[in-house]
């Protein structure tokens, strides 16, 4: 089983498949998420302690943006092989910061000693009316906040040396300012954890829809114009990679001036079937591939 | 920085040092914990993905217990070298036996490939008015619940390969009920993760108070009984070995009828100061050690 069909099974069993659990309140709902982030397979070296500690807040902040939410508090189990005093203060100064952009606060904890330096944030926010991945009907657009293949970008950089860079672009800001005025005409949201062509993939399954969308209406993030090397690289980069953690989300054409001074770019529209993309005077399928955690 | 002093470093910083966090509500408070496991330090050769999975929700339930709560929700965020159908299917098996136990419900999780299975489960509750550790006072009554070295007799029979009446060992009950029964009663309440013996220390601290308790009051777990071959490996397991997440609390004397009938068990007195032991005729000091995670 991998992660996928393990995933499939839980959902089976379990109300997971959205961003965050949705407990109904009385005036307002609470979100609950968690995650998990360790060294192997998220903390390139190089990476900061302060950037590890804004980085394991913030994808959890990013699940309550992607919601619509506001952010209350988050807790974090910290395991490290050793705590050192000045790499457990940076990353509370980098878990912080991000906690503050989000609008939220560290209220607790857990320290475990651990081979492998691996970070658990779980974020408890609220939101009047929770925006869920499912809702898109087809005619509507599609759109994604700020650019994509940051990540994609701070991991070339961590490779290269470049790190001061690359911990500049793995601290990525929680949208939650963003999701909370993008709701109201969100039709469905999500953050993009895995790629943008996955996450296209998941929210047409979701909504038994499929997209299109063009090509050169991608905002590429600036460190992938810069460090690609050729179109498809850049693709590689800004569609199949992931880890951005920005929101995409559909809302009827209606919305489409409000949407442009929210600084979301439409990329595209919801259709009946098919998640495909427009290059050039082509039209190619997206395939469902992308980062798997 | 051991963990020790990490974890008074983080004290300072933020409003850790509870069993929960708590967020004031206008009915009720909500309560927030999490907790780390992972197979080096919580998870013995021997142990079952069921008991496993049980293990690590009940801690976090503890948590809630021990501020006289009840428990609502549950996000697991699961860390394994690989998802096998049968293991991650025990796992959630034995998690939600124990939460059906506490009263509570998974409601999502994280699942990410990791070398060593680590297991973080957050609770999320709520109390009407949550026990804090801070409250007891000298004269009143000191009490736990159930009995103790559970988990040091577990230990002991994981290690000579009685694996079947281990993993029953190791599935404590997490006491949410019974917590909840205390709780109006408890002027302070905590459980107990490091032993007796620290976590009385942490009390006294906590409290500017001292306690006196008394050695053939305690509660030994019958598996201490029979596996113990001296009075020293008895208090080594039933005080100093902990993990048993069994109440301690504190209580005026008032409640003594009130408290039997709980099938909680008096040990003892709060004090001035020093933490003591009455053993036979002597009293002997009873010191700060136990088991550090």
């Amino acid at each position: 089983m991998d992660e996928t069909e393990a995933l499939a099974w839980l959902q089976d069993r379990m109300p997971v498949g959205d961003d965050c659990f949705v407990l109904e309140g009385k005036e307002a709902d609470q979100l609950l998420t968690t995650d998990m982030l360790h060294r192997s397979a998220d903390f390139p070296t190089g990476i900061t302690s302060y950037t590890i500690g804004w980085r394991s807040v913030a994808v959890s902040l990013s699940d309550i943006a992607a919601m619509g939410g506001e952010a209350e508090a988050v807790v974090i189990a910290y395991g490290a092989p050793e705590f050192d005093g000045e790499g457990l203060k940076d990353f509370v100064a980098g878990a912080e910061a991000a906690c503050e952009i989000g609008g939220a606060r560290i209220v607790g904890g857990d320290l475990d000693r651990h081979d492998e330096l691996t970070v658990v944030t779980t974020a408890l926010g609220r939101a009047e009316a929770p925006v869920t991945r499912n809702g898109a009907y087809p005619g509507e657009l599609v759109a994604v906040t700020g650019d994509l293949g940051r990540t994609a970008a701070g991991l070339r950089l961590f490779e290269s040396g470049e790190t001061e860079r690359a911990n500049e672009l793995f601290r990525f800001e929680p949208r939650i300012e963003l999701g909370r005025e993008l709701a109201p005409m969100a039709s469905s949201m999500m953050d993009i954890s895995d790629g943008l062509a996955r996450s296209l993939h998941q929210l047409a399954r979701k909504n038994d829809v499929g997209f299109r969308i063009t090509e050169n209406k991608i905002p590429y993030s600036r460190g992938v114009e810069e460090l690609a090397e050729s179109a498809t690289e850049k693709e590689e980069m800004g569609l199949f990679t992931g880890e951005d953690f920005e929101l995409l989300f559909t809302t009827p054409e209606a919305n489409e001036f409000e949407l442009a001074k929210s600084g979301a770019t439409v990329i595209g529209r919801v259709t009946e079937e098919d998640v495909e993309m427009v290059r050039g005077r082509e039209v190619v399928p997206l395939e469902d591939q992308g980062y798997v955690h």
